[in-house]
């Protein structure tokens, strides 16, 4: 997910239009025109930082200087510093909450991704974590980033990049085997096809009329190891993808690991994640007039 | 917090159109073009239902018709049906996705805040609930208005409608005092005067200097209480309000109450709430064609 | 009022994309693509600056060099130059008509406001010149931020940073004093209230009531003593700000301000100003080629 | 000037924006959701209406109920009703100042407009009065409208419709023989070319170039004359237009008027108009619930 | 690709309001305001019609009523009618030129893939005709929907919802099979791998790396040949799918086709498609008074 | 046609925006992030070049250097190098396809224009080719910006800067007379006014009703003589240009030319000019570190 700086400059700025309204009073009340100073941003907490490369970019682009201690994707601990910015004081102190905002929100997505993934790789297990759609409204670019920065998968980044056909698309088709013909008749040879299946019958089905991925959806762990071995008993088990779905939290998401899907997908690192704790402080004063 | 719906209309509409991308390649290939459909939200756990207004607001802008069976605010419980949607089944199936986004993340604020405010209620306190600019990125407007639905505080809606002296702004100025008086000095009338303070001494110092409301930031609760004493001390209690900020979880929330402060703000209740878990479901697949 | 740069940058851009259309067709047939310029901005008349930050970050976002020689409120005569811009000539030209209208409009609503500001602290009194939401359409952050360098009040920057109840509200409301109540059972306890009364009654009631402000709307000079006497009696003059409106005009004005008022709000300031005449003159045609 | 109404929508929209913030917080603690009101907009002073085609548009588009009982160009007496507006009343209070802003401003350049072009059409002569570019800053296409409304020359739109070679392009070309020279050379067919000149020998040579219109600029009445007879000496006086321009007051705007130009165009129509003074009342309170 | 109609009357819009400029000026000083006419859209010259829900979108957002005598994709013939166009005289003649222009584009599109592709299946071969990112700048949503439409392939429909490593990817990367390994360790499972090659003998690395599908980029129709059967020898033309790409035109195209690929893109049917010719007529002129 | 570099750079971001969609994940996967790269575009057939200013004011705004070997307008052979490009590896490979897409377009259209034009030269005619209003959707800037550097006129650049009654407008007028008089009555000074004809004898009669420009449209070359000499023999032929349009092609333009016309407009040349083929080449690949 690479955007070139100055589109990614333009979303930075759409949030931070919100926060200002017709501009900051109190800073403009108190804080003299002409000074630079310096701030840092401190983890208050522990934890995987995502979002470097946007404070960057919207620093860069406010005119403030900025040099990261740590990148993205990196571990911190509480009290590490994570930047420095330089600059012009106002500016500095207006954008403070912004910026925050974006930080902590990426960085707590990134951490609790980093902490599931860990728990599967400690396991020895190849099974990815992935986010799914569930964002907050609008945020899908930010959210995506820091999972994929907290070593998750970014499912679709929207409506249009995978087909994935979902319980409402499979009541209007009538079932799975005739919505996924339906949609290979027509569907362009760049996209994959996923399914959302209900019963391990249903799994082989849908790799029969030929899912590139088969998601089986609020199935338990019993009912993923009979999918799986129908699939196999089928000699399709190598030919698609496997995504459990639905239901899968951080207590119960090693069963599904174990289970032998490829992919689990979990709403809630994206809908709810707790926000990683930081802070900006000025860390001298007043320079110098500018 | 009312918005003229046009006004509305485009805020989600936009974010809409960061998850729909070049267009819903799922339900084109599979959704015929010319049929309607009638569909339900469906409450996954029990909670406080925000976001209805904008629900309604955003399928009417989409031509879809909209009858809600809760009202914003009200509580409902697992498997409680939410709202009836009826229309063009392209047009939901592609929307569903920001619809629920919108709908969970909003009642998920508006559950957590009420859940708080009752706590207060219940040991017979006084004490507000209120949010801080610690919201999403760019979804100040949704977090707060939600807040507001939970009955909590909306604080400041941006930089522009108080003034609110930080830390930051202390440092800059030399201290407290000199800080608000510089703002006392031109600052309209039409704004209140919120200074942090870090010990009980400048939470004197500061409603003396003419603060409208004092916040107690990262204070203990024996702090607070020794603060509304010299307060109280020097015949200023009733002259302001104070804010108890700054570490503050749902926790230890009471024993901040019970100090006796007249509000409380937290920033998880918009950074870290836990969405609430709803689904859309199609009653009837295909009425009829339109 | 400060506004980060770039945000500001952009709602100056705005206003220059309308005037630009699909490109200045004089400049391109007369200017070389190649050459630098320098001009002067001069005013034709005496006057207050104002626009002058507005003008910076304009011209320098256009890659043009700019020197001022007065600040924002300073006090100009005619002929006075105001500043100086150099570089490529093309965009200097096409850029010209937007700049001074930005300029004229700012510095016209500034120098009326000083004007009438001075007139009063002449006479040695306190009163407050503040303007009304009767702005140029959409052009509220630039008419309030010349009334606030030309020392005025800004008063509301828009409809959500304070409570001001006017005739309409308080005849769906029932009365001045139900209105007061319904909006101080569920207002954020960050934001004042003002209420608009049209009889010295209503003034002491909505004082009783918990206004922090009231504004005496349409009434004779004779009509705001007799209110100031009754709240004065009611032990209520010290707690509450009183604002006139309505009806006021340079003639009649110091009445007003005499009468006792704290504030005194004017719409012609930004409804009715007269633009200050100022021009921009190519000080050296074609320094050199670039 | 017809913008098809969703165009103009957009434009009227974003006045109301930067109004509204994050919404209107006195009429959502006052006025209920569910009722419907009726008001008029009332004229305080009388005058020439302009705005009634924006008002329809802007109302409709706030699914408002709009009916005029004047038309654009009409002059109204004080305390005439302009409007009746019907529907809810959260909108209706929350648009209020927005639509007088955009009314009394556009109705305040018609009038003064109307009043000018009536004096020139009472001496039985047939100059027109036209404007500037010099408007409110990004209201160049209202204030244009206004003056088409009030029977005015709405002289360019923006930059790109007509060759208007002033001073400063002059000064880079040389002299204006050279200018309109190199104008001509690339000119697209489809466009006027008028040029500015300081003397009557420059209009001369101007008309000799090509030019199709001639601005005589800050010319006295006397110097105007001079140049018509040149002019007509050499046989072009009907070849082209006469334009007078700067310095032109409502005072000795007759003069030049006499002196035979075709145009008299003013800066202070749009730059410094006097809005006309309107009010919005509520007709009925609550005509019912929704 | 479906976007919900409210997305796409947006993009229409925004194509509407470049043309439009302050207004259509013409229509304003001719046509009244207050007729309605009917108008019909006649094709001047045979092909396929796409554009159909584009029209009927845009003129429907107009308050403009539509009936379709045609569906997106029917072959017309010279002279016949399109459609049906009823409503306000004055907008559906300021709207002619931009709803012509996106009709005659998106038909000529879909026209020269209809052929190409005829001339495919007629030949009995299953070759698929695609499309590539070469659009007319900035509008890839209708150049490739007017593909589909013409029953082509839509191929990529931004840099986000495939992996296509092209000649600059691999230069950085080393080799083909290098950056092949490369995307594979971190891509998301929701995407496919396409890798453009130069030689059979990298067609078979690119197979055997993973790639999906491979792109032979300028081969000859004999390279295309060998690099197949290099393919199936190694067992894996069955695996991957085979895009012909560069220097392919109507002309030579059948030799691609034969050779076995399974699609052909041509970079000509959306950067250099001929428009179908379609004027708009008056039917009636004024039905009546609205 | 100049436009401030700033406001050109948002037309060329808004083309960029819809290609990147959510980023390039190719590049992101490949190309590390802190590598510098320089590229050359390079033009893989003969033709007139045009976008060299639009490539400037993109790439420097994507902060990328940029060093043009050709001017707008300047006449190139195949493989010739037309641009030098450094800066950031991921940005340049992101940016690619849209850069090519402008610049391939707008150079297209430039070689048709100047080859037309120059056929008219070589026979020693004085008439200047120029392009319609039918241009890509939403692409008018660019299309007429490119037919004037290919030597031929804009025409119209919207329809807000001349008046031209089409026969749509003279079907609701009554007759082309009607027409010119409504508009004559009403016209702003600053525009010119082209009528629409279908005969020669229409011709007159809009000549002799006050058109600047008559167009006649899909006249034959000999009813075009036929018209013109009725113009002379009135003594009309010197006061208005003639516009011939409609059903001119490539092959039959000469004719026109020919029989005396001053313009002839083709709709062809910017809505189906055939795009001149370039490409993006990595020079170096990895310069240095960052």
């Amino acid at each position: 997910m690479f955007l070139p700086h100055k589109i990614l400059e333009e979303k930075l700025r759409n949030i931070l239009r919100e926060d200002i309204g017709q501009g900051d009073i109190t800073t403009a009340l108190i804080v003299p025109e002409d000074i630079n100073t310096e701030a840092e941003i401190i983890a208050k907490e522990s934890g995987v930082i995502a979002g470097i490369e946007e404070a960057k970019i919207f620093l860069e682009s406010l005119e403030l200087k900025f040099k990261a201690s740590v990148a993205d994707g990196e571990e911190v601990r509480r009290n590490q510093k994570l930047m420095k910015i330089f600059g012009d004081a106002r500016t500095i102190l207006s954008i403070e909450r912004t910026l925050l905002n974006i930080l902590s929100r990426m960085s707590g997505i990134a951490t609790i991704t980093r902490k599931l993934g860990k728990k599967i790789q400690n396991a020895g297990l190849k099974t990815k974590i992935a986010c799914t759609r569930k964002t907050a409204p609008g945020l899908s670019y930010f959210d995506k980033k820091a999972v994929v920065i907290g070593g998750g998968d970014s499912h679709r980044l929207h409506l249009d990049d995978m087909v994935l056909i979902k319980d409402n698309h499979i009541a209007v088709a009538g079932n799975v085997k005739k919505a996924i013909e339906k949609v290979k008749k027509n569907i362009s040879f760049s996209k994959k096809i996923e399914a959302e299946v209900t019963s391990p019958e249903d799994a082989l089905i849908a790799a029969q009329a030929g899912a590139d991925i088969v998601m089986l959806d609020n199935f338990s762990p019993i009912e993923v190891k009979k999918a799986i071995k129908l699939l196999e008993r089928n000699g399709l088990r190598n030919k698609i993808l496997i995504e459990a779905s639905g239901g899968i939290t951080e207590e119960n998401m090693m069963e599904y690991a174990k289970a032998g899907v490829d992919i689990i997908s979990l709403g809630e690192i994206t809908d709810s994640p707790k926000a990683l704790d930081m802070s900006l402080e000025l860390a001298r004063i007043a320079l110098a007039n500018k």
